[in-house]
C-alpha cells in the first residue's frame, strides 16, 4: 500500500468547484484528478484534498492525497504521467510518498490564502479571471491597519457564511498581510484553518475599511460581535488563491 | 469631425487576431470595437489600429483612432460609455481627442511588444494563456547577450515570415532587454516597427540561444544572413503582448 501526496495547482475558473458533487453534471477539480489517477492505476482512486475551494477559486498549492495498493508508476513520475493526461488549466507541480497515515486534510497545520484585489478604475482583461475589480482608490495603510486585528486565536464566527453547520468556529489567523503592487492589492491570511468563506468575507471587510465605510479599529468590533451581518459582503471567488499547505 | 485616439487593452485568447477578416465568421478585436462605437454613434464607425496583432496575442496598450461627425460622448466619459457595452476581455483604458491628422498606425513612432516564457519543468495552469512553456532550463545570461546584437539600424529579413509581400525590411531596434522573473523570463522589443511575425521569430531564435543549440554570437551571423530558415521557430501567440504604441 503506498500513500502518495500531490501538490496541485489549478486555474479554477472552468470549474465547479474542489469537491466531487455528485449529480451536478458540473466537473470538479476533484472529479479530474481521480478519473486521471484512476486511468493511471486502471484501478478507482479516491483522493482528499486538503481544502474545498470553492467554484471559480483558483490553487497554486493545493495538497491532495490516495492510497493505492497497484499503483504502478514510481514518484519521481508521477508528474509527468498526470501532466500528459490533465488538461491545461490543471497540473502536478510535485509528488511525494508519504506516510500511510498522512491525510491531506486532517494532518494540515496552515494554510496560506490569497485574495488579489485590482484597484484601477478600468478592469485590465488581463487580469480579471485572477482579481476582483474595485475601481474606487483604496487605502492600503488603513486596510493594514485594520488586518492587524486578525491576527491571533480568535472566534471567527462573523466571518463564516450563514447556515453553515461547524459550530466550533475558532481558528488562529499567524499572518494578515496586505501588500501592494500598484495597481494590484494582495491580502495574504495564513491560518491554522479556516471557516467556510472567511477570506472571502474578510476581504469584504477590508474593502469597507479601504473606502472609509468603517475605521481601521471596527475591525475588533466586528470579530467581537460573532455576528456575520456585522461583517462585510462575500467578496466573488476569482480572486482567491489557496497558495500553501503545510504539514 | 472629430479625430479620437483609444488605448485599448484586451486578452487576445478567445479572438481571431485584430484585424477584421471579413469572411471568416470569426469576432476579431476590430469588430467588436467598431460594433461598440457605431452602437455609441448610432452610425457606422471604422477604426484604425496601430498594431495588427496575430489570434491569440494580447494588447495592454493597442492604439486605435477613429473618425466621426456625430460622435456623441464627451472625451473624459468615452471609457466608461464603451466598457458598459464591452465584453471583459477587450477594455478601453485611455480616450483623447487628437488632430484630425492623427493615424494610430502610420503616426506611431515606435512600438513596444513585449514575449513571455514560463520557465519552469511544469507550466502553471495560472499561466498558460499569457506566457510560452519552455520545461528546459534557460540560460538568461545568453540570452541577453544574444539579444544586444538586435538593437540598432538592421535588414531584419531573416526574421519576417516567409510569403510576407513587405520588401523593405530594415528596422530601428532601440531596446532588447531580458527581464527574468523565476520562473518568468520577458523580453521587451521597442522599435520604430516590426515585420511579420518578428518578435516571435526573434524569441524563438533566442531560445535556441538560451538552451546552448547555438552561441549567442551567432546571433549577428542570422541578421547578416537575410535569411528566414537561418533563426528559430516562430513560437506560438499567447506568450506575446503589444505594450505601448508611442508617438
Amino acid at each position: 500500500m503506498k500513500n502518495i501526496k500531490l501538490t496541485v495547482a489549478y486555474d479554477g475558473t472552468n470549474y465547479h468547484g474542489f469537491q466531487e458533487q455528485r449529480g451536478t453534471g458540473l466537473a470538479t477539480i476533484q472529479e479530474v484528478l481521480e478519473s486521471t489517477l484512476s486511468k493511471i492505476a486502471k484501478a478507482p482512486i479516491q483522493v482528499i484534498g486538503a481544502g474545498r475551494t470553492d467554484a471559480g477559486v483558483h490553487a497554486w498549492g493545493q495538497v491532495i492525497n490516495f492510497r493505492s495498493h497497484c499503483w504502478p508508476v514510481p514518484t519521481s513520475k508521477i508528474h509527468l504521467a498526470m501532466n500528459a493526461l490533465l488538461p491545461d488549466d490543471i497540473k502536478v507541480m510535485k509528488a511525494e510518498e508519504v506516510p500511510l497515515d498522512f491525510h491531506a486534510r486532517f494532518s494540515a497545520t496552515a494554510k496560506t490564502y490569497r485574495y488579489s484585489i485590482y484597484n484601477h478604475r478600468v478592469m485590465s482583461p488581463l487580469h480579471r479571471l485572477y482579481c476582483y475589480h474595485e475601481p474606487r482608490l483604496l487605502d492600503v495603510r488603513a486596510m493594514q491597519e485594520g488586518a492587524a486585528y486578525l491576527v491571533g486565536t480568535h472566534d471567527f464566527k462573523s466571518f463564516q457564511a450563514q447556515g453553515t453547520p461547524v459550530k466550533d468556529t475558532v481558528r488562529t489567523i499567524y499572518r494578515a498581510d496586505i501588500l501592494s503592487e500598484p495597481p494590484l492589492i494582495h491580502l495574504y491570511l495564513r491560518g491554522n484553518g479556516f471557516l467556510y468563506n472567511m477570506v472571502r468575507i474578510i476581504t469584504g471587510t477590508l474593502l469597507d475599511i479601504g473606502m472609509g465605510k468603517i475605521p481601521p479599529s471596527e475591525m475588533s468590533h466586528i470579530i467581537a460581535a460573532r455576528d456575520r451581518t456585522r461583517a462585510g459582503t462575500t467578496v466573488p471567488p476569482q480572486g482567491l488563491c489557496l497558495m500553501e499547505v503545510e504539514y
